[in-house]
């Protein structure tokens, strides 16, 4: 019996917003493997092998799926969100390229799902309605001057931003310089979505005018979407609604 | 008995695409309106009335949504892929801002699903692993100029990039233009991923080099993944794989 790979996405928390094809390939596996916190989401069950491992292995986890594949295994390799965006999709196949040939025959597949801005955009209203870019904050696997220059292009551009881990224990100051480059570039009061564990029993949700963001709001479990200088509020009973308009006038 | 609006996206194509919260919300609904291809996604039922309508008339559309809402109907309306980018939740939003007071009350809800940009990149391997952009390439509802501005930009923050609605009959040569300014931005050979209604029976993707894209390659129902500067491509028996690394090194 040959083995696969399928590399899923469990989006941001809540069953209801599990894709059915993902929730039939781990059905189907036979090994779970991924970060402590997603393979708790998997169901335990005669015949399924659960492996939970540490942040920050994310290769070691790729290659113990690869080689589990290789003997027989239906490998599922979890994330949150869609694997594909800042998750383990790009790490399974940066092991399968410096990996042995064989890696590369094997039956991989990548599953996508809902990813953490679309969640916390929905919640908001629809603030990525226009053209807008996603951005890793964390300066583990790039230098700072690469994040700061995006940063500052991307307000050139005018485009809304959704930034991925913006900010951790590890390194507190990357967010802190974040708001002071947006506010030196975009230089108004476009709103800021804090959105924590979208979906989840912890849910949180603030909106805030971005000279009033301050570094402390964010942590690892927030997904933060800065407005266009043409993302508007309607203010309402309720939570605010926040949108970008589909059109901008010449 | 109050009623409701419920914005949903239906993502690509697939059923087994479709999150759970949305098939529930559809089971529950009285009247879906959109666009008339994604209308006919849903099942018809006794109980439920369905609202097709053409392309460009979103808004009004949306004031047909909310006003059905207002007398007590529980109205879903249907986006493909995921409603907040480049779908109906900001037109439906527009029209709230622009009408009736009453309207801001209703009960108005977003639900995400899969986008055409994830699918895509999730079949092709996992072009959008890094930083990443977004964008709409009709100039329908902004100057073209914007548009220019923003690829320079993209390309100049080494983004990869998706494209969204990159030609259509009425404007064949705005993606000529863009294959023309990235050709003169990037001045590389990077992939670029041409993925046609993905999950479809007629999914079809194609892997091309950036000198060798022709406008031909793309209609409206293809959504165009284009690669970083890192963007790297693993061949091997069968499709080859694209993948953006997640590193970059100083």
């Amino acid at each position: 019996m040959s083995g696969n790979v399928t590399i899923v996405g469990l989006g941001p928390g809540a069953e209801r917003l599990v894709t059915p094809e993902v929730t039939e390939a781990l059905t189907m596996a036979t090994d779970v493997v991924g970060y402590i916190p997603y393979v708790a989401r998997v169901a335990e069950r005669p015949g399924l092998t659960l492996h939970p491992s540490d942040n920050r292995v994310e290769l070691d986890r790729s290659r113990l799926a690869l080689d589990m594949a290789m003997r027989g295994k239906r490998v599922v390799v979890v994330s949150s969100g869609d694997p594909g965006v800042f998750a383990m999709a790009s790490a399974v196949f940066e092991a399968v390229e410096a990996g042995p040939a064989e890696w590369r025959d094997l039956d991989i597949r990548v599953l996508p799902g809902i990813t953490a801005m679309l969640a916390a955009a929905a919640r908001a209203g629809a603030p990525l309605g226009h053209d807008f870019c996603a951005i890793n904050l964390s300066d583990n696997l790039k230098p700072w001057s690469l994040i700061e220059k995006r940063l500052r292009l991307a307000a050139e551009a005018d485009f809304a931003m959704a930034f991925y881990n913006p900010r951790s224990r590890s390194r507190p100051e990357g967010f802190a310089r974040t708001l002071e480059i947006l506010n030196d570039a975009c230089g108004d009061t476009r709103p800021v979505i804090f959105a924590r564990s979208i979906s989840t029993p912890q849910e949180d949700i603030r909106v805030v005018p971005l000279p009033h963001c301050t570094p402390e709001m964010a942590d690892m479990r927030t997904v933060v979407v800065v407005g266009s200088s043409t993302t508007r509020i309607i203010e309402r009973n309720g939570a605010p609604i926040v949108y970008t308009p589909r059109s901008v006038t010449p």
